[in-house]
């Protein structure tokens, strides 16, 4: 029995988001699935990093399974994108120890908001980015962010359907860069994320660089740990998922 | 009368190109006529700089048009952006000469043509960027490429439909970069363009560069004066109108 490790990239605008839900709903891990039986004849389960919800895109989502297939990993990876959709690329297959699993062997991950800040819209970045016409004040959205760094309890930026225990987390990193093309990239490291986190620290990021939200909000949401008291949940397609840490 | 000068961002890929043909062919040209046309009240041509075939995506395609219409150029741009389709954008509106023409007047046009270099294709750049598996060897496809700079007669890599009388142009500028991205981005910069010159140029390069042409062969292809001795002409989705000189 191999352990088989996939690193993935997708598009995730046209599926309802990384896991397999009810008949009908096409997912990435669906997907993956189906092309797996195709090629090995066996239903096989895929066990994800996490699942990224409908409409979040990924460019690092990592993924493993077990197979008695004998394919050689150098084929594997051709042949499975020879059946996958165009949307969902398969960039790296390597063989794993048979203790690895996706999931609970991950450190930390990286997700990536993109905010097209600029009058007009891009035809070219429109479904993965997040369009802003209005000017965001950039050095305060920095300054507000980093009051997130470290161990802190994130209640105030987790959805209500969240199913940890424990609202606690840690952001490792934070970065924050506006490249040439008017694009704000807000990248965030943390050993694990509670459902819509990032969506809804970027939503209220959005509201203090508007300055719709007064500087010191960060401290007093961490503080008053209530989702209501936070910005909105920030749309799917600027999120990326860029890579999984082991 | 104003004449008004527009610079146009556009995803080419649901288009038959930039110019308006029989009806039931949805064209760049015909979206924006048709949205000043809303916005006016009255018909008016539009006129590019140049046509862009089927496929092919502008992101500073310039055109011009003549209107008796008073709404201030501030509110053009964004009334123009309200009744467009997605991919299509109007990035600039500028109120220029009453003798200023988009084609006429143009001094030179740099093209953009991009190659994902890389084993597997991306699911964010594929309909951007020609995916080409194999690998390219980047100095060979860079010495062979100055050898077009300068006045030549490109009537190898014209296509036969071509409609101008004289194939001889004037290469101002070739740039061939590689970013972090595995992407081989061909930037050149022209006082015009021979139908499908470009992309006979890119297709011709690529056979360099897989080492199916050997070097030499951009000056005797010069001499040859035969398209049927050049490479084929590389496909229209990786072919991007970056700018348009005056």
């Amino acid at each position: 029995m191999r352990n088989v490790k996939l690193t993935i990239e997708y598009d995730g605008t046209n599926y309802n988001g990384w896991q397999v839900q009810r008949p009908g709903f096409k997912t990435i891990q669906g997907e993956i699935e189906k092309a797996i039986r195709t090629i090995t004849g066996k239903k096989t389960t895929l066990y994800g990093s996490g699942r990224t919800d409908s409409g979040v895109h990924g460019k690092g989502q990592v993924a493993n399974f077990h197979t008695n297939g004998s394919m050689p990993f150098s084929k594997l990876k051709s042949a499975l994108n020879a059946v996958l959709p165009k949307d969902i690329s398969i960039i790296k297959v390597e063989k794993v120890n048979k203790n690895f699993h996706s999931r609970y062997n991950a450190k930390s991950k990286i997700y990536s908001y993109t905010i097209l800040n600029r009058k007009t819209n891009s035809p070219f970045l429109r479904k993965h980015t997040l369009h802003i016409p209005y000017k965001l004040n950039l050095s305060l959205i920095r300054k507000e962010a980093k009051v997130l760094l470290g161990r802190h309890n994130f209640k105030s930026f987790c959805a209500s359907g969240n199913k940890h225990k424990s609202t606690i987390r840690t952001i490792k990193k934070i970065t924050i860069i506006k490249n040439k093309n008017s694009a704000v990239i807000i990248n965030i490291e943390a050993n694990g994320f509670l459902y819509n986190m990032v969506r809804n620290i970027v939503g209220t990021l959005i509201e203090i660089g508007r300055g719709k939200f007064t500087p010191g909000t960060m401290k007093q949401l961490l503080k008053a740990k209530d989702r209501t008291k936070a910005g909105p949940t920030a749309p799917a397609h600027g999120l990326c998922l860029m890579k999984v840490r082991y």
